[in-house]
């Protein structure tokens, strides 16, 4: 139920190499590893672990997944795309030898591929694509010119079927169960940590495959930070409690921030946590299918300032969510794109002062109109 | 307690900088990402999340931690390097423009760390550094000499201190908590995910900082991947279920491998499960400081030849374990490097045949004469 089916994968990639073709690329290179294995997940529906993984996807042909040495087994059980080759281009990062398992070079990639020879190769990943990479690339095909092709594939992504609403709805909806079990069993004297345990519990035992990001819980001054990692600090009474939960399903990222606390905050915390609520609450007010995203970045603002908290913001007010929790593209007052049905967007508020700051974080789907939630149990002022 | 001291990180970038001078370079940058964090936060402390990072060595000089644009509050917390610089190349895979937010280059960088002019570049963790880096010092530094320089950086973590050691033996610690915890708890009709969620759960209560590797929790016939990810299939009776459990703490990982069933395994499974712990053991018997790396492989692979069990058999029998759970250096017949006192070693024993597998996995501590087991609770067949 929350699985993309091979159907999906098979028009994912059609599309792509349609839009190969119009670039006038012979083919393309994605990358994925651990940390983002968003990419390469869209094409196959293989999920990388310890090793990186690429998929092939010839203009004419038959895209290959390229793997490293030791997930032959895990990509045959896992990959819609039955063709597969094993590379050392891919290998953990502690870089084995493996001596005695043999590997393939990107020429026999493009063979398997049976795409005939190429000319002009698009890198997509290119932010995550790493030098051993490259090394080979021009070594093994260096008559091909390599061209940066994040444009050719990333806005495949940006529209999402109903089949990805669904994982997705299901994702915000394992957060929100996530964050109600915090709230119900967080008490003073817990670390950070602790905290993290109990969403981590809830996640996997409603069928979460994974966080859908690095969970947050910081307390007190720590809550400045707009990225952080939780510590072993012990939560007090009377400080600001930042908790952005996140779960992911089916390979589709959600998370739900909101600020805690517990007994009384200074009247300057409690104000702006009210403040970014209602900030919360206008930017999805502003949102709408055909609307341009810089518009809702620029009346955001603008509204920020008039009511004078702009000192207080530091970016937003969305960015894309789908696969990774953040994802493109940003809303920001650079943005050239306009807003269409089907896009999904994580509202995600982030006003700061010197000792403290706090964040809210839903999700919606931008719709004729509107926007429909996919989280919002919490988009309220809780006092513990 | 479980956390290296500033003391420490000084001495470690002082070793490294006597590396590079004997190396004849002028300096090194050393990349670091969510996946793969340990170089980075070996030098600095910094773990970076959502973002990438980097530390600057100048052979001469002050070393620099590069951040990206959001992660300025967190890494001034965080970091034992006090001169930062925030730089694009590092922002998130979505690649956002930050609009008003101002950025450094690479020869800002240079300028911070006090080290005048530099010709030779050393690149460490090269396998992991993506191409926007690449493309920014050809850009900003077209005359320095750009040179692979892993060799100048990783040996330092080969050897740990007790510091260290104290950090891994309360991750290994924890690790066999949770892996008690789900012998505890775990039914026939769980989830592969629900499983993971008990182990989460006890990292964090425990203090575990995160998981020390993607966590595992394969049934069936699906325990014949080396690799693999946990999915929502339901645990049976009479099916091997390979657990693989790992927390980290103060930067250090850990895990702890055992096969496990409920009712009654088939013979031959039985069989593999059984011969597999006898080899585990095997190997650490096979090990001690001043040892050559490659003599206790040969001897182990001769022993499971002579036992009959060579086509069962991937690889083995051991990689180093440390900030990573898998790290520099593996063992493996082509190792050229001998047994030191304190270098540590994850013992990972994985047999396979068609329709399963079956991994051991537990660390252990290189001493004269023999190895400190930093987990071994679980060194035993359990049927439950």
């Amino acid at each position: 139920m929350y699985n993309i089916q091979k159907k999906e994968y098979i028009e994912r990639i059609a599309k792509f190499q349609k839009n190969l073709k119009e670039a006038g690329l012979d083919a393309a290179l994605v990358h994925g590893n651990e940390a983002d294995f968003a990419n390469v997940r869209y094409l196959s529906e293989y999920w990388p672990t310890f090793e990186a993984a690429a998929v092939f996807v010839p203009a004419h042909g038959k895209p290959v997944l390229i793997i490293g040495p030791e997930s032959e087994n895990y990509a045959k059980g896992r990959s819609v795309i039955p063709d597969i080759c094993k590379m050392i281009e891919y290998r953990e990062f502690a870089e084995p030898n493996y001596p005695g398992i043999p590997v393939a070079h990107y020429p026999d990639v493009i063979k398997k591929s049976g795409c005939g020879p190429i000319r002009k190769l698009g890198i997509v990943s290119y932010a995550i694509t790493p030098l051993p990479v490259l090394d080979s690339l021009k070594r093994e095909l260096p008559q091909v010119e390599l061209i940066k092709a994040d444009d050719t594939f990333l806005p495949l992504r940006y529209v999402k079927t109903e089949t990805e609403l669904t994982c997705m709805r299901r994702a915000f909806e394992i957060s929100e169960i996530a964050v109600e079990a915090i709230l119900n069993e967080m008490k003073p004297g817990m670390t950070e940590f602790q905290v993290i345990g109990i969403a981590q519990r809830e996640i996997y035992k409603n069928g979460g495959e994974y966080e859908g990001h690095a969970l947050y819980c910081f307390s007190g001054p720590r809550t400045n930070n707009a990225i952080c990692r939780p510590i072993n600090k012990v939560i007090r009474k009377n400080e600001i409690i930042q908790l952005n939960i996140g779960a992911r399903v089916g390979g589709y990222s959600s998370s739900v921030g909101l600020p805690v606390w517990f007994g009384k905050l200074p009247a300057n915390q409690k104000q702006l946590v009210e403040f970014g609520l209602k900030a919360h609450i206008k930017t999805m007010e502003l949102m709408a299918a055909g609307k341009p995203a810089a518009a809702v970045v620029k009346e955001y603002e603008d509204w920020v300032k008039a009511e004078g908290f702009a000192k207080f913001m530091l970016y937003g007010p969305c960015h894309s969510i789908g696969m990774m929790e953040v994802e493109r593209p940003w809303m920001e007052s650079t943005s050239a794109f306009d807003l269409e049905e089907n896009m999904t967007f994580q509202v995600d508020t982030f006003f700061t002062d010197k000792d403290f700051g706090l964040r809210w974080e839903d999700g919606v789907i931008v719709k004729a109109g509107g926007v429909e939630k996919m989280s919002g149990k919490f988009m309220k002022v809780i006092e513990l």
